[in-house]
This record gives structure tokens, sequence and C-alpha cells, in this order.
């Protein structure tokens, strides 16, 4: 089959690689429709991680049955179905708990597993014509018929929708309240508009690229263009002086300031600032427990020179992690389906597989107008 | 009356001061029975605040009433009260919903105010013989019939049983869950007994002061002495290795490490060490957004250098601030009237007001055995 | 003072009666703008509850503050205010815990309060010029500068919008879900509108009226006209059979039959069989203890032949009771100040105070068209 | 193997029955050491369900593993294991929100299925030598070290012991509140020590067994003898008239009145009258939607004659529906461990499974003295 692998820091190269198939009497296997460019592909792409070269990337994933295992009693062959980026038991204290993000079985000796991602475990990405995917009664969301023809919407529920939703769980949005969303990229996106779908009043979005702040706007929220700075205070004068009732990050740590230099400390910092005392802050931007090629001595060890004083003393609180997919994709896929949200809005580049090495290349320069960027395989 | 006055760092003084009085029609004024000394009262003692010369200390208040003002309703001349260390209106968008650690009324430009606190509003102390209660029939929790008899256990509700509590709140702890409490001061001795009240299945604190840990066994908690380090490790191999359910951090930011040095980040990170995946905090010890008198740059500025990677990739969340005593303080109450728990067993010195300078004193150097003093104003 | 009087069943009339006045040193005095009649209105017009000829109706009122007491500290004179149609003191244990709705204080021997209202307190309502407000800093919502243009959105804060959330939150909606509502009335329409805003992804409405449903679909909801009967299976049909995940209860004890003859147990047992095993249902309709007028003896004593064992098997739960209205109007207030909602939409008649006895008697017959009706004591 | 079957209306027999096997690859084959007899057993034995004869009763089962089917990836041959009384696949709907419960797999075309019962699907029970556990990963509970010793009270988790907690979930159990249980019963036994583990300050029994009433008093609750009647009057006596915090139903649609006369909406208006407005009750005595062998029109039709009137004035609300056992039985299993609680105290009788017989007909009968039977299938 066909595949997207990494070859080594800013090098992916589509290659002929062994067919997946059916390891286990658990597993389904299914052929990819369509399978996303991630952001977080990104540090795995500029080689920020021990990502192993040979590796096929990709967990943004959607496809056509093709085989199931012996002990698959739901999914049938021919189901259209999206898949969570992380890959549960559906046994373990944490998946039994609905944290299938966390799950304790699927990488041994770390609590999640993921398609395709460095330090997750050793599953193949579906940036490729067919997935394995463990555990299939568990991993696998059944699509209703409409699949087919929303394919760009419902691919969005294998990780970046219920992501971007999952930072305003974290953060605990309520109608009538106002959010601030720092990140425009296609996590933020989608974080402001799982804000405007929980009914709030108020979604404010900071970012520099005016391609991500317009798409912003598209959805009712308010871009702030922090190119020039000034972004902090604009969130307290639009929310008269008090701060936003919640905060989301939508960036992680590679967070850059207005001279696009890393800045760890940036958005968090800047989070205690603009929201308000008693206020909630979701995070799901990535943080890594160690980043040896970053600039700065704390950095390196994963620390961050965070404002724990401001932070306590406004009683804030901070809800933080990957998402737990399958938490949220079910409901999710009947907004789509009853056409409530249509989060292919973000979609800026539909390829065929064969175009992964550019498709990576302008999405990692954030190239204007490469908002997001859905693969092809079978194209 | 007869009150404890701060002149300046490290001097308390007795001094006669003018007769606290009702001022509004809201007001109702309270006889002083017992007060406590709050290890929160020694940052001021210790000069790390703001504090103004001449002010009267004391915010653990429990008295009788002797006067109402004309609007008071509810309260009448003759009840027993114990008073919330933090003064809510009642009526703001915070109080409104329950937040009352942080009303927006009574400190105007600030979310908060208490008695006889740097920088929480310009409100007397109850180290005295009379204390001025503003929004009366909002602070005033009265105590039922066996309140004289229970004195030393009701007065626990104006701040350390509601604070202890509050951090098991903001931490989650369910029945059957695992606990770690950082800090065997009087907040978290109550945090331990608050975790074995909710059904916590292990509660393990630790500290380096053996009678304070001596305390925490008495209420069926897992003592862990790290005065020779080991803390951390000792935690991980009770819980299996893989931390525990919750976490408490009831020491702030003077916490200091084995040498008796001030490390601000040492409880926090090793939270985040000791608590599993997924799992929450609460943070009830005090830290602030300026710290001037402290060593370190970041300090300085109410930074920490803290394990922000290893926080995200764990999915933990934090929980922080002070207690919103009105939320909890008429439940627990309940629980001093029915014999469910006696708060008062961490009293070691019961002493008339007068005493109130060498209380201070023997406090502040944690001597041993000095782990609670209640001061008697009419003694 | 010009106001609307009960004079006895079906008899309102707009008589002359003595100002209203500051009373009490925390009251507001209100000179009252707009004042809507309620579908609660009619159980006492219909003369089906103890309601005392004399006593002027009205708790759904919007108006601007021309007075307030000594001890008012929050609000001003010239305050453009929505308040609450429960009173509530801020200080019980009720209040203090956001149950607004049944306070301790304000009607002894009760829980719960409201102005104009049979079994609720002495309080005279606001179909009138003027209106006392008790404890007017905890019960009046000061609103935002566009107050007047936007008057017959913001009255809908006083009651029936709250509640039609609280509806809602009582059957805890969820974005993505469906939820199925009895009752196209004022309240039925705002717990449609509330579900829409709270992303849920089908919201269907059943009820005999067609202009009443051609408004539910005004807001996106899925009319269901059950004149011919058939709205369960219809319900059924579009949940593919399983039932909707939340179902709202808006019609109370005078619901009727296809025939229009009284049912007290057909939207509740409708909801069990249409709801979801696992379900959560939301009773805002009012039912009360005692209905000596009623035609069926377990009605006369408050009961109902309830599905309680369907209820058990699917593992259902209910929510009941009047909205804690203080618990949402600041929410939602900033819905309608940020254009997310319109509540006015459902207004079909604008009219001076002096029609109210016009007003009743259509609204009260459910002539078609006469779907809410907003009185203007100034016009 | 051995097994007691039902052979129709109380006619338990023990008999030989081919040998539980390996059915599918996720199976698991338990050896059962410990199985008890359950008061739901009763409705069965009773003849008052459409039980077939000759089937395997028995869904409260302790055990070894002996076989493991080729699928199974974390139970192993040797494990002790506590399986749930409820059977879930751990990937529906409900699964997969914890709602193991209500299972659509297990017993298509309801929602949940269980070991050895009416109605719940074709699987035997487990009084019996052998049992075959279905989705083995899923549904075995894999018990500590002290499993053998502690057996009869980790036979416990089950069901008793979850679905009392159950109980006390559904009410909202808080620390420091007053909880009224009706029904002394093995479940209430267990609502009443779950609510004392979780801190309530009263906790009151009502029952009309003097044996049931005596161990609910040496877990720390308040026995209200109800046999002469006033137990509703001492109920709010207790409670200053108020009523408790909140309420469980611990005995379901056989309730008797204390002429030992059913009268199935007994302890449902009860609890109406004796739990505060805004109070919650938690339903987990079986109610069933048809009734055929009931006296009453309305018990036919699984109706009751509720006081829904009050409940709505008041406010309250209900949770009902059997427990999710796997939503708790891994945290209670922990207070088991670290010896928080006993839940074998209930224990009456431990015998052979030859004896299963008269061990049926003396609980039935209510005996004094048979509060709890435990089998071993080998002894």
């Amino acid at each position: 089959m066909k595949a997207a692998v990494y070859a080594g820091p800013r090098d992916i190269q589509v290659r002929d690689m062994p067919d997946a198939k059916i390891e286990r009497a658990t597993d389904v296997l299914v052929q990819i429709t369509t399978t996303n460019i991630c952001g977080s592909d990104l540090h795995m792409y500029e080689g920020r991680t021990e990502m192993e070269p040979g590796r096929i990337l990709g967990h943004e994933n959607v496809g056509v049955v093709v085989e199931v295992g012996s002990a698959v009693d739901r999914v049938k062959v021919g189901d259209a179905v999206c898949l969570p980026f992380n890959i549960g038991c559906g046994f373990c204290e944490n998946c039994e708990k609905g944290l299938s993000g966390f799950c304790l079985t699927v990488n041994p000796g770390n609590a999640g597993g993921a398609y395709g991602f460095a330090g997750m475990g050793p599953y193949s990405g579906g940036q490729a014509e067919l997935l394995r995917v463990p555990y299939g009664d568990y991993n696998c969301l059944i699509l209703p018929r409409d699949a087919e023809e929303k394919q760009s919407d419902y691919v969005m529920l294998a990780d970046i929708f219920p992501t971007g939703f999952h930072a305003t769980e974290l953060a605990g949005v309520q109608p009538g309240e106002s959010v601030v969303v720092y990140g425009a990229g296609p996590v933020g996106l989608m974080a402001a508009m799982s804000s405007m779908l929980k009914g709030a009043s108020q979604v404010m979005v900071v970012d520099t690229h005016k391609d991500r702040l317009a798409l912003a706007e598209k959805v009712g929220a308010i871009p702030i263009d922090d190119t020039e700075g000034g972004g902090v205070e604009k969130v307290l004068e639009l929310t008269g002086g008090k701060g936003a009732d919640r905060g989301c990050e939508c960036v992680g740590y590679q967070c850059c300031n207005m001279h696009r230099e890393e800045v760890p400390n940036l958005t968090m910092n800047n989070l205690v600032q603009t929201v308000k005392a008693t206020g909630r802050i979701g995070v799901v931007g990535v943080f890594v427990p160690e980043d040896p090629g970053a600039a700065d001595k704390l950095e390196k060890r994963g620390r961050m020179a965070f404002d724990f004083g401001a932070f306590w003393f406004k009683g804030q609180s901070i809800g933080t992690g990957q998402a737990n997919v399958k938490a949220y994709n079910r409901q999710l896929s009947r907004l789509i389906e009853h056409n409530r949200v249509k989060p292919s809005w973000i979609v800026s580049h539909e390829l065929p597989l064969a175009d992964a090495p550019v498709a990576y290349r302008n999405f990692d320069q954030r190239k204007d107008g490469w908002t997001k960027v859905v693969l092809k395989p079978a194209a």
C-alpha cells in the first residue's frame, strides 16, 4: 500500500509499504478514504520528537471497513467509520471511566496510545491506503448515511473537533459566558466553534495569522490580531476590565511571540491575565515533559515560568491534556448529521496522498491560506 | 476594648483600642469568645506583606451577638455565631454563585475581603473583645445549642476546616480514592480529616514535623516524614507506582525543603509527580502575585518554575484559591453537632488574649507541640 | 397608581390603588415600564387557586428604579432593572446555595415567594405603575445600556426565559443531544430556544396549537402537531425508535388531551415513553399538591397515575420545580445584549395596561395568535 | 456441575446441569467460590416474573478464573474475580458512558442484561459451580491479594454494595447532610453504610424488622421502627420539621404497610413527605412496567398513585434504576482492601450450595435473623 512515511526532520516521503492487516481477533481493517495533517504532526515533522524514521504518520482518519477480526461483534464490513486518534482498550481503569485518551493497555508503561505518533505506542498511522484498528468494536465510530458526502466534516471527529470541544469542556463554558481562545489554528477554531455551539455570548480568538482569524470570524467569533501586541488589553476592554469567564489554550509549548520567537509561557500567562478571578482555563495545546531542543534552560526540562501567584490569587483553575475523543465524538457526529455545524469550513486544501510532502511543507510554514489539509489516499 | 495589634514585623501587642461598633444598618456586633491564630497570620507577622502597623489581626472568630443594625432580619442578639474569614455582600455576581471568597463589593477593585488581613479591605480582625460584622445576615453562621461546649470545634468553621475541606473539593476526592496531602499544618490536617470523612481509602500526609504527623495519624491518615527526603518515592510505593488519585497543596509559597530553605515550587512539582495521570490537585496554600522579599528572581514576580510539561502530559488539573467558607460551613457544622468530627483535636494551646504575643512567637517558630493556638478574649 | 387587580374568577379590573412604596430599608421602588401576562397567571384568573380578590397580579416585570431604601448599596435610582418573579432574601440556607426560588425567609412556613401570586406571600404584583421590590440589592438585575430598546427581550428574563432554560438544565441537555419538549406555550418555546442555544442536534416540540408550533419552527425546532394524536410515535420515529435523550414538561397539571379534556398525567407518561432509557426529564409546568376543583379523585389530592414502573425500568430521572431565576438571569441577559437570542420573537401583542382585561380573556382562551402579551403601564 | 435451578414458584432445586463453558473468544470461565441470594431473586422465586423453569439463578458472584477465551487480554487464569450482576459489552453507546447497567448489546431489544434474571437475557446464573462470563476483560473485577480471606466482603461488590451506594449517588448525598433510607434489607443497609462513608451527619433507616434495624444501628445509622407507624413523623422531628436533605428508596414495588399488605406507593409518597424541598431521592428498589399479579388496577399496569403535586411544589428530583456496578466496584473494592468498610457485617448465614432451597425459603419469609445468605458451591 501507499503511505506517507516520516523519513527524518522535514522529510516526508510517500512510499510503498506492506499492507496493514488484521493481527488480532479484535482488530478491524479500514480502507482510508480521508486523512488529515494535524498541527501536532508538525512536532514530529520538525524533528522535535523521538519519532523513528520509517513510520507511517496520520491520526485523523476516516474510511470504510474492509475486514473484521473473528471476535468483532458490532462493526461490519462496509461500515463507514471515523477513528479517534487515541486508541483505547475499553476495559482498563481509565477507559471504563471514559478517559480513553489515557488507556493503560495499548501503550504499556504509559497512559495513552495513538496512531502514528511519537511515544504513543507502535501503531502505524492512517496517511495510507489501509489502517489496522485495534479493539475495533470500541474504537470505531460508525457514521450515518451521509458519511460519504460529508466526509470532510466527519473526519474532523477523529481529533480536532473533539479536541477543540474538549478545551471548552475543560474550561467549563456555559451559555451566556465569554470565552477567550488563544490560537486560531485548526484546534483553536474548533474551540471557538464549540464555544458558539454551547451558547457563549462572546468568543474572542487571539492569533497573529489573518487567514485563520478570518475563519474565526466566520463562525461568529471576535478576531483579535495580536501581531502588533495589544491582545491582552483588547480582551480586557471587551470584558469590561474583568477578563473572560473562560479561557482556552490551543497553541502549546511552541507558541511564539510577535517576533516569531518561541516563548513557551506566553499563552498561559496571558490567560491568567485575561481570564477573570474564579475563571477556568482549558489547555489542549501540547506541552511536553522534556524538550531537549529548546533554547531555554527551564524549557529543556519541560518547565515553565508560570504566574502561579496571580493564578492562585485569582482562584482560577486549569484542566489539561489530550481529548478523550470517544467521550464526545458520538454526540458531535449528530451535529454534523443534523446540519448544526460544518467543521470542514476550515479546510483549505484537499489533495491526493501523493502530495503529502508538499502539503507538510506548506502547512509547517504556516503559509498564508494553508489552514487545514485533507489527504485522499484513493485520489 | 482589648485587641491584638500588628505593630510591625514579628511584633504583636495587646492594646486598648476603640470599641468596634455598628456602622451600617446591615451590620452585626459580636462579642468574641474564641479567636484563633492562623498560619496565614504568620505571613503578616513575619513582615512579608503590606500590612499597616496598628491594625487588629484575627480572622477565625466565634462569639455572641450583642447588637444588630436596623436592617438585620435573621440574626438576633444572643445568637452564638461563627464568622467566615472572608466577608461577602451576598448580592454581587460572585456571592450569588456561592463564590463568597471573591466578593466584588466589600473590597472594591479586588475580588475578596477578610477581617484583619493585608490587602483584603479595611476590616478589623477579631483577636479582640468585639468585632463588627458587615452584612450580618449573610455573614453570620448561627450555631446550634451545643455552641458553647464545643466552641473550640465550631471556631474551626471560620477558616481552616472549610479551607481543608475546600482542598478536597478542588481535588474532587471521591469515596474509595487515594489522596496525598502536602503539609500537616492545621489546614493540611483538616484536608486529611475531610478526605477521611469523604470515604477516601488511603490518605497520605507529607510533612517534616513529627508533632503534626502524629495528629494526622490520629484521624486515620498515613504519615510520611519527609525530613530525610523520600516522600515522593513513598507515595508512589503506597499507590502501586501510579500515584494518588488526588492531591492537596496545603503549604503555599513559603514551603521549605528539608534544609528549611524556601523552595516555592517544591510541593507543586512533587504533586505533579505523585498524583496519577488524569488526577486533580487542590491548592489552598497561599501563593502571591508578588513577593518582593523573596530570594529568587522568579519568585519576586510571583512566578514558579512549574513542571507544566509533565502536568499537561499526565492530563492533570488544578483548582486553586481561598475557600468560599459559606459554601461549606453550614454542612460542616452539622458534623460537629452530630459528633461525626471533632476538629479541635489539633488544638495544642488555649490561651487568654493577653498571651497573643507569646503565642505568635511560638507558632511562627513551628515550636514542637504548638500545632494550633486558640485565644480567649474573655479569659 | 393604576393596577390590574384580580376581582374574582375570570374578572380582571384596572383600578386606582394606593402607590407602592419603600417599606423597609432594604427595599427598592421600581416604576414599571413593561409587565407580561404569564400562563401561570391563568391558574389564578380561572379561579383554580386561593387568590384573594383585590390583589394586584403580575410577576414578569421590568422598570426603572425611582427610590432606594437606606440600606441599599448596589442599586441606584435610574437603573433599568428586571425583577425575577421569585423573591429571595439572599441569606437563608436555600438562597445562599442559589436556590432563590425556595427562599425560606420571604414567605414564612413555605419555601419560595413571588409577586402577585397565590400562596407565594403577601407581595403585590407588577401589572401596575409601581412595584415594591424587597431585598433590592439581591433581587434587582441591573440591565445594560440597550435596556430600553430591547425591553421586550429583557422582560422575558423575569420568568419565562429562565424557566424554559431551567427545564433544559433539569433535563441536563448537552451539545449534540436530542430533546423533546411538551408544550409550545411561552415557556415551552423558551425551552426549545434554550435547547438550540445549548447545541442540541434535534429539538422536537409537541403541541396542538398551530400558531405556537410555527413559532417553535422559527428557532429551528421540529414542530409536532398532536391534534390528531401520533405525537409519541413521531418522536420515536425521529429518534430511531430509542426516544429523545432529554425531555421537558412545559404544560403542567392542566394539560389537555386532543379533545381539550384535562388529563393531568398525559404529558408525564408520554415523556416516560418518548425519552430514552437513562434519559432525564425536566418538569417546569406547574403541578399542585391539591386541586379541589379537579374532576378526578386522584387529582383532587394532587396525585397522578404515573407510569412509575416503566420510568424505573428505563432508569430515567426527573428534576422539577420553579426556576431559580437568579441562577440564570445574569448570563442569559448577556445573550440578549450580544444579540445571540431574541426572546421577544414570541410576543404577539403589546398593549397598554388598561387593556389587561381583554388581554387576559384572549390569552386564557388560547385564541389563535395570542401567544404572548406584554403590557405597558406608561402607555 | 451442581446448580440451583428455578423449578417454578417457590421451588428451587439443586441439580446436575451441563458445565458452563467458553462459548466466544471474549468469554472467561469462572469457578464460583461464593454466591449470594439477593432480595431481587425473590421476585422470581415467588413467581412474580416470567422466569422460565429450568434456569440457573444467581447474580452475586465471586470466583477464580479457570479458563479464558482466545481474545481475552487482561484477565488471567487464577485471577480472583468479582462479577457485576449486570453484563455489559464495553463498547455500546451506554457502556462507553459508564452506563453498563443499560448495555444495548447483551440483551438485544432491551437496555441491560444480567446473570440468571427474568427478562435480562439468556445468561445462566452463578448459584452453581461454574459461570460463563461474556466480555470477560470488561466484566471481571480482579480482586487484590486478600480476596480469599475477605470473600464475604468482596462478593457484596457484585450487586448490593454498589446498588446501595448508587442510591446515595442518585440522591446526591454530600458530607454533612441528613439522609433517610426506606428499607433495611441488604440494599438499604448498604445505602446506610454508604451514606455514613460519604460523611452524612444523620442517617435514618425506616423499616419494620428489628433484626435489620439492629444491623443499621451497627454502622451508625438511626433505626426507625415503623411497625406501629409514626415513621414519617419521626423523620420530620429528627430534621427539625424540614425533612431530610436526601432520600433513598430501597424496597420497591412489593413494599408493604404495617399490616403486611402491599402498598406500592407507600415508600415513594413517604419520601416526598420526609425529604426537604429541593431534596433529591434515589430509587434502587425494583419497580416494574407491568405486574399482572398485583391486586390493584393501577399496579397491574405498572402505575402508581404518586404525590406528583407535592413533589413538584417542593422542587424535588428523583433518580432511578439499577446500579451501573462497574461505575463503582473498583473504588469500593479499595475500601474493603484498606479496611475502611466491612460489608459482610450483614451476613447471617454461610451455607453450602446444597442448602439453597432452605435458604430461599427462610429468606423469602423474612424469617427473623435471616438478613443475608451466602452460598458456597465448593463447600
